[in-house]
């Protein structure tokens, strides 16, 4: 249980979500990332059809106080992209990495976000699309629905959908992690070559924490809009930064650093798939519950993590905020995804991210165990995670 | 212009997402009421693939206040409902009757919305699934994403996506919408057989206005989590009753039926494909936009419904309250589904919505004209709606 999340109405493992959802139907491959179905147009076929469901979170609160501040309607173009790449980069685990249809729902507050908002946000989504399009990952986007609905959302809120199919024998089942992989990471920050900027490597999780422990309180007054009014007032924006202070050590202003767009990994894992499928046994896209998130999957294993990457600067003032053991279960630290492999293709996999501009790094490794376990290792200090 | 939609910050005719979606891929089909695009795993294919967005809008913040006040948790279950079937019967529009694929997303704000009701929803939307497939309506439930969002959300909202595929000769263009045809109107209100309650009609479309010309202005101030606080008071809660309050006429309290369910004209406009498809020219959800949706659609078409519904209770206080115009714009009024059909063939339609314990009519025709309109008539009173 993690309390920086708790304190500010937000459940880092979900134990609601998870209980509300026992006995769903958990389609072909239960132990799977996503949970992929048979098709029901043809059922029989050897197609895996993908449906999936995710958006920006809370992010959207914080690109609409920059643009109330400094008037850069542009955030809003990184808010569309953190919603289709929440839902893409959730999809590749299972290994699809081509021929998505994605669609878009935006809620709003008319009175407070104008219609020049809905065309970044839309104009961004397109952006995004024609980008994984130029890298190869067919993507055709299907509109959505944008509603007014300010007796329910703040200022907005913007999700996005994404359908896909593949052949059964392409399906990344992430239960079939097994004792003696690599764990390869890749960088969530830098610049790859597909990026127009420095990348923070926040992603789109973590968002209420990291918006309160950056942010000073001086936008607890000045824009009640942003937060939930009912939660105690010291819990809300209480970091030392302004919206337009430098972030030391990167180009970015702590806004923008904060807001940096969700990195996708589609184009490197396309390339990974096409040349070393075969030795490819799992991906993790370290999403919500950080550096934990593999507890969830395969079996009796101990995930052992001992050679993470530096922590980047934003993720540097995090970790100095908050408790060590909160840390890695908010936010990726330096890496949103991992590939589990074949220790012997380690190297090749870190060498074809590294054609693209991002780093890579065994971070760890799998070992057999009782029972799933987490042992991160970072600076010389060690957390152990039980599994669940 | 909607003045009862704009002054509580909805935009009834949405001319600014239209705006903001210009430019954007129609797909195969541009003047359809969905967008087909064709499937990117097989761009060659007859098949035409669907992927929907909507959801139940307004109406989660007075289920929320439903719940609060009785305790009936029940209430989710229709919002969940809500936002599957404003999908299905956008979809149903052209053709998609069977082998949809389903997910949900939930925002809510975790310090106002336990566990108890993330498992009515889903349960809710489990339940939905299921009578669609007991009707052979094929839906597989692929679970989907809650978050908790409380900086954005006030209290939930419940928005669903649907994937659906079928082969482009069964796909209904409404563009094919021509002059000569009967208007056959389905009931919105009623108890269908595969209903458990009687049903208002009010279905998901206009809840914003309804909420607030319906119930009374106590609920502002006890509960404000409701509303959008930076709304004027006087455009909040400026009804006459109580959630509690026998609707006259019918089985329900005012909050119950404001809160029925949308009504999934599915298993119905199913049979009707089955027997008749080549004498349906166009199907028309009356959604957004209530009674005059339908001059999106076709071209050089004068639009005649002079054979409405008598309305029912709860539109009849509704239309009490706010201007003629006004009313045919937000709220379907008595039919939320048309089917536009060679006219010796309406009576045969209406008998199989009679099957399922839905009344049908032929509310009115079209003509042939230099642009479109609407000409809508009512208890002796004429409305012409120019074409936009």
């Amino acid at each position: 249980m993690s309390s920086i999340y708790e304190k500010r109405g937000v459940s880092a493992q979900k134990e609601e979500v998870h209980a509300a959802t026992a006995g769903l139907d958990r389609g072909l491959f239960p132990g799977a990332f996503c949970h992929g179905y048979p098709d029901p147009l043809d059922p029989r076929g050897d197609g895996v059809l993908l449906h999936h469901a995710d958006g920006a979170g809370t992010k959207s609160s914080l690109a609409w106080l920059y643009w109330k501040e400094t008037g850069d309607l542009s955030v809003f173009r990184g808010i569309a992209q953190d919603a289709v790449v929440m839902n893409t980069d959730d999809l590749l685990c299972v290994g699809a990495v081509d021929g998505f249809l994605l669609s878009s729902t935006i809620g709003r507050n008319k009175r407070l976000v104008p219609g020049e908002v809905l065309r970044e946000i839309i104009h961004g989504t397109q952006a995004c699309v024609e980008l994984l399009n130029e890298h190869g990952c067919r993507t055709t986007f299907a509109g959505g629905e944008t509603a007014d609905v300010g007796d329910l959302v703040r200022t907005l809120i913007v999700d996005a959908n994404i359908t896909a199919r593949l052949p059964r024998a392409r399906f990344i089942d992430t239960a079939r992690i097994c004792p003696g992989l690599a764990i390869v990471g890749l960088a969530s920050f830098g610049q790859a070559k597909y990026e127009s900027a420095y990348n923070s490597g926040i992603g789109s999780n973590g968002l209420t924490a990291a918006r309160h422990e950056v942010f000073h309180h001086d936008y607890f007054a000045k824009y009640p809009e942003s937060v939930d009014p009912g939660l105690p007032e010291n819990v809300l924006y209480q970091g030392a930064h302004r919206l337009t202070d430098a972030l030391t050590g990167t180009p970015l202003d702590w806004g923008r650093a904060v807001l940096s767009p969700t990195r996708t990994y589609l184009p490197i894992v396309r390339a990974m798939l096409k040349e070393h499928a075969h030795a490819i046994l799992g991906i993790i896209h370290c999403s919500g519950g950080g550096q934990t998130k593999c507890l969830k999957f395969g079996q009796r294993l101990r995930y052992i993590k001992d050679n993470l990457f530096p922590l980047p600067p934003l993720f540097a003032e995090l970790k100095a905020r908050v408790p060590e053991r909160d840390f890695w279960q908010v936010w990726n630290g330096g890496h949103r995804l991992e590939i589990y492999c074949d220790p012997r293709r380690a190297d090749e996999l870190i060498q074809i991210a590294s054609s693209f501009g991002v780093e890579g790094r065994v971070v760890g490794r799998t070992e057999d165990a009782p029972e799933n376990s987490l042992h991160l290792k970072y600076g010389g200090v060690e957390t152990h995670y039980p599994g669940r």
